[in-house]
């Protein structure tokens, strides 16, 4: 598909510019070996479905910032599985970051990334700086305090957490920022591109709590069963597993239910129901 | 002093504005803990002097970019704190964040301090998108891949280390962003004013190496001696002490000589010599 290949392709940019110059190689390494090959990828394709759908009229722009969003999910992959957090021995199949190049290495990972997400943006929106201002409130927000990506994973901390606030910054926030983003990066409005995101990614939370019940290491290329070990709030525990698969399509329906009135909403709507199916196990799937 | 007082507010209100809405009350706490007290700020003032000494025409601007700046060398101090790197239990004279707090919150802590110094120049220079644009380019060059802190941090895991380029990377990079980035918040043209931040930050690393030989744990607030413990790379141990303190002033001569034109340019250059004896333990200070 072309919009994979120019995601994989601007990543690919991204991390080139950090390598130049005798940087360091070990974490040039590391970092290359971060991203690619890399998971499904699905919130830089939420970004551009909604950029394109949008009528995207700054591909560059665009590009840049699902690349960002995709470098910042990386990052926090990383540091997710540092052993003082998820001690994960391998992620996508294979040894994780720290496990390869140790923890050191693995920490300067996770800010590397989380650095050239705002590198990747700054040069792809530099011609257009008004976008890039209101994208780097938007990125920002959905990472950092107080209901972003790392305070998400902050509630991991806490003993008192609501289920849906946790969820809610841990994954949504950037789900979120990768609609609002794409339609900001084509010039449009944030605000009715909010729900769309917030939707799925809560659709994607609880296919994740599905997999980690019913998946197989091998199939999922990452240990399973975690949550229930680290007692991590999980809606497959909490919801069993029809009710959780229930709560996964009625989130679903709403997602699609709230996509605006734009030049590309007809093709953006059948994009997402085949895109939704791939976060499933395959025999749970949707037809 | 006038820019302490106001540099401390810009951090205050970056901060407040990651505490709203039931945030993580732990990660809250340590981000807070990691940034006040501070140490001598003498970045993001380095940042204001240049700043002012270029007619500074949007306060907001350079304040965000001061704050930044000084949020991003707080994260890095608490990241380089960490057991897998330096393993040390105070900083400022207190328990470093992960003692305090643990190493996973100590993680998250660094984490949401990059992510929110560019959320803070995303909100003050909003009214100046052109300049937002050049200013995350700087500040995230002096932090990221291939030279800025985290490549010099990444320095300390290879085996093979040229002293000057990870002193540039791991110190010089960032000072040399808060000249930029001050003469950028400004309106101004950045390339005259990199050569200060390069000699100040040089003679800063200088100055490190020289207390962590002749400082005592009491007046610096962290562990001494651990240059030569953890065999690092330090221009006190490599010239010895005369040798180190004679390269610090020629280092600071280079600096001050190097202050391009600007209607500050006299006050400016009177305002280094001033700041860079606040380097130095009192006892090895030029008058």
């Amino acid at each position: 598909m072309e919009a994979t290949k120019r995601i994989e392709q601007a990543l690919a940019d991204s991390l080139a510019r950090g390598e130049i110059q005798g940087c360091p190689p070990k974490l040039a390494a590391a970092m290359q070996y971060a991203v690619f090959p890399g998971g499904a990828r699905i919130r830089p394709r939420l970004c551009l479905a909604v950029g394109q759908a949008c009528g995207a009229d700054a591909p560059g722009v665009l590009f840049a910032a699902a690349a960002a969003i995709e470098l910042l999910h990386c990052a926090s992959l990383v540091h997710d599985d540092l052993p003082c957090f998820d001690d994960a021995a391998t992620r996508r199949g294979q040894p994780s970051v720290h496990a390869k190049f140790g923890e050191r290495i693995a920490v300067l990972t996770g800010d590397a990334l989380i650095v050239m997400a705002f590198q990747t943006l700054a040069r792809g929106a530099a011609n257009k700086p008004e976008r890039l201002a209101s994208l780097l409130v938007t990125i920002t927000e959905s990472v950092g305090m107080p209901t972003g990506i790392v305070a998400g994973q902050a509630w991991e901390c806490e003993s008192r957490v609501v289920l849906a606030e946790y969820q809610r910054a841990k994954t949504g926030a950037l789900f979120s920022a990768a609609t609002v983003a794409g339609a900001e990066a084509a010039g449009q409005s944030a605000g009715p591109w909010h729900a769309l995101g917030e939707y799925i990614g809560e659709a994607y939370q609880v296919a994740d709590d599905i997999r980690d019940v019913v998946g197989t290491e091998e199939s999922l290329g990452k240990p399973v069963g975690r949550d229930a070990v680290l007692g991590r709030p999980s809606a497959a525990l909490e919801l069993g597993l029809e009710g959780a698969l229930n709560h996964f399509e009625r989130l679903v329906g709403k997602a699609i239910a709230s996509i605006p009135p734009c030049p590309g909403a007809a093709q953006l709507r059948s994009l997402m129901r085949s895109e939704v199916n791939r976060l499933l196990p395959r025999e749970y799937a949707t037809a």
